[in-house]
């Protein structure tokens, strides 16, 4: 543990912190305080890949695969649940409500429509059949930015992030139990010293490409895997290791149908298909979709963690 | 020369097609086809960079950074010169026409209204302000589907954009000289043959990482360079080994401003700014923007390659 402490506490030591920090961290702590002022609870949401610059002049990086789905689709349902939400992702990962419109799978300049013989200034209307979706993600967002119980911030680098979350961390304190960290990034384990990056693109044409990489620091680590006998133990060590209360898994393939919860006290699957889940759950919450394929896993992990959080800030006032 | 294509033929022989490598292809062949009957020039543009997987479960991969502003950007203005584009761009890269509307930077959801006064069924509107500009992309984008002139398809990794870019090179062959290469894409110099990639994610907690890659074969390379001391010998490299007529250089730093043509016979820059191009070049090119801010520096390229394809076709036809 203390060997954990140190290396955390050299990694900052040698590393720079990324050059908007400063005001970054200024802007959360604003939000921090309003929303503790008003007794909302807060929600930090990390969402999307991380990446390990290989030059200081950035060409070439290695990255963890991440779209951010899990991220933007919990924050959405966070709000829902009325948690103020710091929304932390990797930049051009997707957003909560612009998720809906990836340009690649549902781009919108696709269902807008030129009226040419409209003279009255509404020259661009929506098609019909998208009118109804589009109508209530827009009540939300205009309402979430009205009210502003959304915060975002967004990193490209490991090295941007660990520096950001230890900040972030620390604004949070000042809520205590009322603050609660989901950790949906996908961390790099390993980072490239800034010390041993060359300052220009690495020249190609000398034969292979040998990288060589150190650990990063283990301050809080989300869990990613996608060997699924590995799953269950990695969690328990996980929560031993960083004092989590739960850690979520999930196997890559199965993520958008089954996760697991994992507490130091039980493991629980939570799944929206019949397939049985993997061994060591001793509890399966299999959801009923009641006809509903657009129905999201995430509005079930969110219902499960608020159920938890009500639980756990009930039990800090039990005398 | 015969050691490069005996190590590309071995890459082809040794790696694996991505899956949907023929349906991409027979799409190509059927654009081609119907372009060459009507006479029109094709252009394939490459964009946004190429990801080489550590893992065959990829959760892990080397990425070259692009955002695929320059392809999208000059995919835009041949589609104005005339051409049909074969857009073929890294999944989730920038793309023509949605490429002005980033969930980022721009984001479409900002600029619509909801107008709970209004019962006629125009409930959405757009913002004043946008309606401009938003109008002209529309009708732009609209033309272009209607008239098939835009041919997309994408990759992820540089596996998947060696094999698709060879296979698309084939086809644009019945074009001859109406066919012109614009390959914009960031393309890794390693990849990670699959037979050395483990199963599974690759473990931490073991110490550091070691990665060594393969170069990759070079079949065409599009260059990308920060350093500018080595770009024009460079680009006079890549133009005598893979016979390009022009290699279009720049420094990462300067690339909205300044780029410089390499051809075997002299190098032209162009730039929008006062700052003076690199040393090396035999000419200068120096754009009036006319007071236009938003002048982009593609439009300049785009038509330099549109004056110098027409030559070429002309040379050819010259007896």
């Amino acid at each position: 543990m203390s060997e954990t402490l140190f290396s955390a506490a050299k990694y900052f030591e040698t590393q720079l912190p990324p050059p908007n920090l400063e005001q970054d961290v200024s802007r959360v702590r604003s939000f921090v305080a309003r929303h503790a002022q008003e007794g909302r609870k807060v929600v930090l949401v990390t969402s999307g890949g991380t990446t390990v610059p290989l030059e200081l002049n950035v060409v070439r990086f290695l990255d963890n695969f991440s779209a951010g789905t899990r991220g933007a689709t919990s924050a959405e349902y966070f709000l829902e649940a009325g948690y103020a939400v710091i929304f932390m992702h990797r930049q051009f990962s997707l957003q909560p409500f612009s998720r809906h419109y990836s340009h690649s799978t549902h781009p919108f300049l696709d269902f807008l429509e030129v009226d040419p013989a409209d003279t009255d200034g509404h020259q661009i209307s929506v098609t019909t059949s998208e009118q109804a979706q589009l109508l209530n993600v827009l009540r939300t967002y205009k309402k979430v930015h009205q009210t502003g119980v959304l915060h975002t911030l967004s990193f490209v680098t490991v090295n941007d992030y660990l520096w950001l979350l230890r900040a972030v961390s620390q604004e949070l304190s000042v809520l205590g139990r009322n603050a609660l960290f989901y950790l949906a990034a996908a961390v790099s384990d390993f980072f490239l010293p800034r010390q041993k990056m060359s300052e220009h693109k690495i020249q190609s044409g000398k034969g292979s490409l040998h990288i060589e990489m150190d650990q990063v620091p283990k301050i809080l680590k989300p869990l990613l895997e996608t060997d699924p006998d590995l799953l269950i133990p990695k969690s328990r060590t996980a929560l031993s290791r960083y004092g989590h209360q739960v850690v979520i898994g999930n196997d890559l393939h199965r993520r958008k149908y089954e996760v697991v919860f994992v507490s130091p006290i039980k493991s629980t699957a939570i799944s929206l298909d019949d397939t049985e889940p993997s061994n060591f759950n001793e509890m399966w919450i299999r959801i009923d979709l009641q006809g509903d394929p657009s129905h999201e896993i995430e509005q079930d992990i969110v219902a499960e963690l608020v159920t938890r959080h009500r639980a756990w800030i009930r039990d800090a006032k039990t005398p």
